[in-house]
This record gives structure tokens, sequence and C-alpha cells, in this order.
């Protein structure tokens, strides 16, 4: 184990020399990008025995470590799934490229024509957990967005994560494009954490890619931006307007399809004047379909107690309340929610309309379900995360939302008078 | 003086008031937002008599404290100056209300119709020096974009922004809007601002208004985001295919034209082969005009020193250097520019080409004086500063640029497969 004293040059050297990537990168061709992502991608199938091997390591150590069960699976790389990476990387290849298209242009009286045109963000700094892909995707969207990108995966990923990311590399040199444009931190020592958090000369954004306590961490320590969602405590209200058979499909697509990603929802709202009628129904229909449903003012599988309200459950449990109408359920959303995303069932396009008006999640939904608040269902492409944030990316964050701006202004020798 | 417990305890305050004003604010109409402005236009100029007795109160503050010339002129109110405070109230009035516009639409596959719609930040925190007309352009900005503000002026214009306040608050009354909308600081104690940049719960983003002592500080201690610059760094590349006339046109005129502005160019960089030729007649033009030239390469009124490249000068001086090429302009201007503005000045398509390309300023200009780096000028009405940050607002803050947005999402029962 390095002291922190090597750590802290380590990462500084890393730092400068992702500066440097990033200024080339900035204006390499569409074509260079999409060849590196190509060849990376011929790499990863080509050297999935080498991939596996150190997978191999990861899991030793991980048993060695007492990893749960989950988390294991969360590691474990097999044909399959390095075949999923091998996708991923073609899909990011074949998207669109985002840096130099028009935002906008317009012509002012003064005879200056100004463009507004996308640019990349510089330098980005991803913080990962145990899943070894992300080393794949994040890096493929970084790159193909213009960014330089230091890439941090969890301890138990290193040497698959370093067995990806050699990949990328030889994909980087095939296009001639600079090696340093996707870096991997070479230790696992928990110091570069905070060293790359804090790296203001070096990076112009974070993104960390995990649960709770990883992001929370990075959203306290980070000196720079970040890009992410503490949680996403996702309601749905139904309506007393709501269609009964719209309502029991959204619900339980919402609920039961994935109950471990972000846009699961946690936390029905129902208009007490259909309390007894509907609400009762999505009940009964939740239990049989095995959720714990936590109810107030409805009967349900067991009373639901202040810590269910805000509660981001990630399980097959869904907190239940009645409520006094559409305000009241925008009142809980905004006092218990998380600008995530939440979702109004109504027939009645008045209540909707307010339900829009009066939050300000990063994703609002009426009459579908939560569970497309993801990037690729929102026809982005890839996703590097979603976030909930006021400032720059919101909501799900492809390649696009990985770039900046800048104004392009032409005159013929005009002056300001 | 009040101790810092109650100072702590007053922000705390107003940052709860300002985020309860925010949340009536984003959905308040459009035409109650123009009436407010309308109105506290109108109570400006019918209140101007108190306005300028309250800002002789400042001035004889501002004597006794030993205020330079410079500063006093800045503090100074007259029927004049507050007219032109009406008249920009009345301009943000008459503009496009940006809340609520669609800036994107498409439908997926799924069935989904996809919305990103306009929504205000939240509650900004601006923080001024000693213009107290900041107190009415930024307020009415902010209330513009349906974001609630707490504004801090300069102790020096205490009683002048307090009465232009009073203004302010009329007119959000007259327009039924909330009249924590628009908040001033009532304290001078400078621990106001500490609290101001660090209050996560209640600030969105800081934008402070100011030189570059106040940005500075604003920038290390904040720990909200910040839109703004720190300096202007603004160059001007003269390459060996510039028109001589237009050369001499747009460097007289961004140079001369207002010397304090950050706009106002502050480093010529010469093509080695005209060097001697228009070179040498821009150097002469620039003497003539009064302007003292610090030259590298070419004689001037000064020798140029190491200390006069990266130099804001923000005066009738200019620093000016011969290069290589376009290459070695780009390379001057990464290593001493700001990323604020910059300029080529070529007949070369391709030359000015890779100028735009190579370069990341907030604003690139051709064949124009750097002057116009402005909102109006932009087509964006009035300003709240210029941003040279990668990060959401960047280049010229007008209300556009004072949202964020949210994702819209219409289904009819639409569940995930």
């Amino acid at each position: 184990m390095k002291d922190i004293a090597d750590i802290s040059a380590t990462m500084t050297e890393l730092g400068k020399r992702a500066r440097a990537a990033a200024a080339q990168l900035a204006f390499a061709s569409a074509e260079a990008k999409r060849a590196a992502l190509i060849s990376a991608a011929d790499a990863v199938w080509a050297r999935r025995g080498e991939i596996i091997a150190a997978n191999a390591r990861d899991l030793e150590f991980g048993r060695d470590k007492g990893l749960s069960p989950a988390m294991m699976d969360r590691l474990m790389l097999d044909e399959a799934r390095i075949q999923g990476i091998v996708d991923g990387l073609r899909t990011v290849a074949e998207q669109g490229d985002p840096v130099g298209e028009i935002l906008a242009e317009w012509d002012m009286p003064s005879g200056l024509h100004i463009q507004r045109v996308r640019t990349p963000l510089g330098v980005i700094g991803v913080i990962y957990e145990s899943r070894p892909n992300v080393t794949a995707d994040a890096g493929a969207l970084c790159l193909k967005s213009g960014n330089a990108v230091i890439l941090r995966g969890g301890s138990e990923s290193f040497h698959s994560s370093g067995a990806i990311h050699a990949c990328l590399v030889e994909g980087l040199r095939a296009a001639n494009l600079p090696e340093d444009a996707i870096q991997l931190v070479p230790t696992r020592d928990r110091a570069a954490v905070s060293e790359l958090l804090t790296m203001t000369d070096y990076v112009d954004v974070i993104v960390p890619r995990g649960g709770k306590g990883l992001v929370g961490l990075v959203q306290r320590e980070a000196r720079v931006p970040v890009f992410a969602h503490l949680e996403g405590i996702v309601h749905i209200y139904i309506d007393k307007a709501a269609d009964p058979e719209k309502a029991l499909r959204v619900v339980l697509n919402a609920k039961t399809r994935r109950t471990g990603i972000c846009g699961a929802a946690e936390c029905l709202l129902i208009h007490k004047d259909i309390a007894d009628g509907l609400g009762a129904d999505l009940v009964r229909a939740l239990i049989e379909a095995g959720v714990e449903v936590r109810a107030e003012g409805l009967s349900g599988s067991l009373p639901a107690t202040e810590a269910d309200w805000g509660k981001e459950h990630l399980d097959m449990i869904i907190s239940a309340r009645v409520v006094e109408d559409v305000d009241a359920a925008i009142a809980h959303i905004r006092h218990y929610g998380s600008n995530h995303t939440d979702c109004v069932i109504t027939e009645d396009d008045a209540v909707a309309a307010r339900f829009f008006e009066r939050l300000d999640s990063a994703i609002l939904m009426h009459n579908a379900s939560t569970q497309f608040a993801d990037g690729g269902e929102f026809g982005m492409g890839a996703e590097i995360g979603i976030a909930t944030g006021k400032m720059h990316a919101r909501g799900p964050v492809g390649a696009a939302q990985l770039t900046s701006f800048k104004y392009l202004v032409r005159g013929n020798g005009t002056t300001r008078a």
C-alpha cells in the first residue's frame, strides 16, 4: 500500500495527463472516436479469456472478504456479460456525436451572426462500486462526448476493471487518440477517492455510480460539480379520475418490474374518494403480486409508520397513503420526495397539468410507468446515470448531457457603437 | 451591529422565506410577473425623491469612509440614473417569459411523448458592490425567470438599495406575488455573506457582481454553484491574412470604446509575417488613441514583461506580442487566457475555423469587436453577468440562463417491458 503523499502525486499526474488529453479530444473527429469504440469492443471480445481470468482473481478476493451473494453476482463476469459490454460499446459507437452540434443560431441587427455550439466538459471523474462493466460504459460515454475520464472502480473489481480498461486503451491507440483519454486509478487506496473529489484544477465534474453511501459521500466531499441522485423516492398519485385499468397496470409495472432500480415506485398516494374502490383493488393486486403494502387509511399488509414516508425501499415493499386531493399529494411529494421521478394517474387533464406545473422533479409522468426513467427509454442511448440537481445535467445523463457549449460569433470588421 | 448567532438566524429565516416564495413563483403567470415589474418601475419613478434622499445618506457615509472618486461615482444616483433603472425594469418586463418554454419534445416507440420544459432554478443569491442599480436589475431578472432572490448589496449602498428594494416589493404586492420573492439582506454585517455562500438548503446558485476580489472570495468560499467570471483577459489574434482596415477598426473599438468592461481587449497577438506592416500600424494607431502598448517583438510604448501576459489591464493599456502562427496564438491563449472572450481577425476561413475549434472560451469572435460580449448585444435582453464556468450558464447570463428544466412524460397506461 502506497502512502498518502504518493497517492496525491499519482492523482495529480493522472489529472495533468487527463487535462492534456481533453485538450486534444475536444476536437477529435467523430470518426476517430467511433473507431476507437469499435476497436475497444473488438478487443474486449478478443481478450475475453484474459478478462474472465482477471475476474476470477476478483471473485476470489471477494469470497475471502466475505462479500454478500448479491455483491458477488454484481462482480461476476461470464461470456454473456462480456457480450453485453461489447454490445454497449458498439451502441455508443453508433450514436450521433454531440460535439460541435449547433444548438441555436441567430443574427443580430449589429450584423453579428451568433452560434451556440456544443463542446465537451473537459475531464470527468467517475467513481463506481463493484460492477466492472461500468469501466466500459462510463469510458465509452465520456469518450463519445469528447471528455477525458479518470475512472475509479471499486476495490473488489480491481483486476476486472484493469483488464477491461486495457481494451479501451487498445481502442484509443488503434484510432490514434491519446491513451490518457481514459485512465484508471492504479491503486485500491481509498485516499485516491478523496484526491479525485478535490482536484478542482484537473477535474470538471464527478459522476458517482453506486449506492446511497457512495453518492452521499461524494456529494458531501466533492469540491467540483457532481452529476448524481442520492435516492429515487418515486411517488405515484392515483387521482379520483384515474382509469382503474391503467392504474393497476402502471402501478404493478412501476413497483414490480424491477425493484432495485431508481425508477421503481416507492409510495402510492390515493385520492380519498376512490380509497375504498380502486385503492383497495390496488392494494389487493400488489399483495397478490407479493408486495408488502404499508398503508395508512387503507387496509394493507401492515400499517404505515412515519418512517415509511420518503423511504426508498428498493424491494418488494411499497408505502401507501390516502390523501385529500391532488394538492395534498403535491404537498406530500414536496416534503418527502427526492426530485427524481413522480407520476400522476388521471383522466383529468387539469389535474395532470397541475401536477406537472407544481412539482419540480427531474422527471414527471402522466399515466406511464416510472420504470421508464432511463436514458435508453428517453431515446438518449446509453446513460451514465440520472441526476436530480438543478444545474446542468438533469434527468438521464447521456453523452449529450456530458457537454457544455460555447458561442461562436462572426462579424465583418463589426464594431460596437 | 448584531452578533453572529443573530446573523445566522436572520439568514436562515430569509432562506426559508425565499424557498417558500420560490415554490409559488415557479408557477406564477407570465402576466403577473410582468405586472409586478411594471408596477415596480412606476414605484421607482414615483418615489425617486425618497431614493435620492437615501442615496444622499450613502454618499455621506462614503465620503466619511474616504471612498475613491470612481467608487463615489458608481454609488451616486440622480434623476437620469433613476430613469435608467426604470427603463431597465420596463425592458425586462417586456421580454419573453422563459418559464414553461418547451425546449424539445419527441415521441418514443414505447408510446411515450416526452417534453423538456424550462423551470426556474429556485433561489438565487446575488452579492454585489457599490452600484445600487444592481438591486433593480438583478431583482428583475430573477423574478422574470421565476426565481426567488436574496440580494446582498454593498455596505456603501445600503440605504439606496433599501429604497429601491421597497419599490420592487411594492410591485410584487400590486401583482399579488409573494413579497419574499425579492428579499434584501437587512444588515451590513459581512458575516451575512459567509452565511449566504454556505446555505446549501436554501440557495441554489450565487451570482457575484463586482471586482476580482469579490468574485474570487465567492468562488473560494461558496458551497453552492456560482455563475461568474473572475477576469476577462481578452485576446485578439491578428492573422497574416487579416484585412488591415477591419483589424484597425476592430482593435481600436475593442480596446478603447470602454476600457473598464470585461469584454475590453487586453492582449494583441500578431502573426510574425505582418509584424512590421499591419502590426506596426496597429501599435501606432493605439498609441495615437492614447493607449500604452507593452510590446514584445514590436516597438511599442514600453517593452512587455512576463507580468503583461494574462493581465487584465481594465485601462488604456494593452499587451502585444508577435507569434509564429495561429497555433502559437492558441497556445498563448490557452496558457494565459481566462475563457471569457477571444477573437481572431482573418480573411482565411480555415484559420478562423481552427481558432473556433481549438479554443474553448465562452465566447469566440471572428472579425468582430470583443466589446460585443454582452447579453444585450447577444439579443438576450438584460444580463446579470457573464459566466466562464463549464456548467450550466455560460457566456452572457440573462433570464433564460437563470433556469433549469424538467421532463414531462405522457403515456396512456404505458408500462415498460
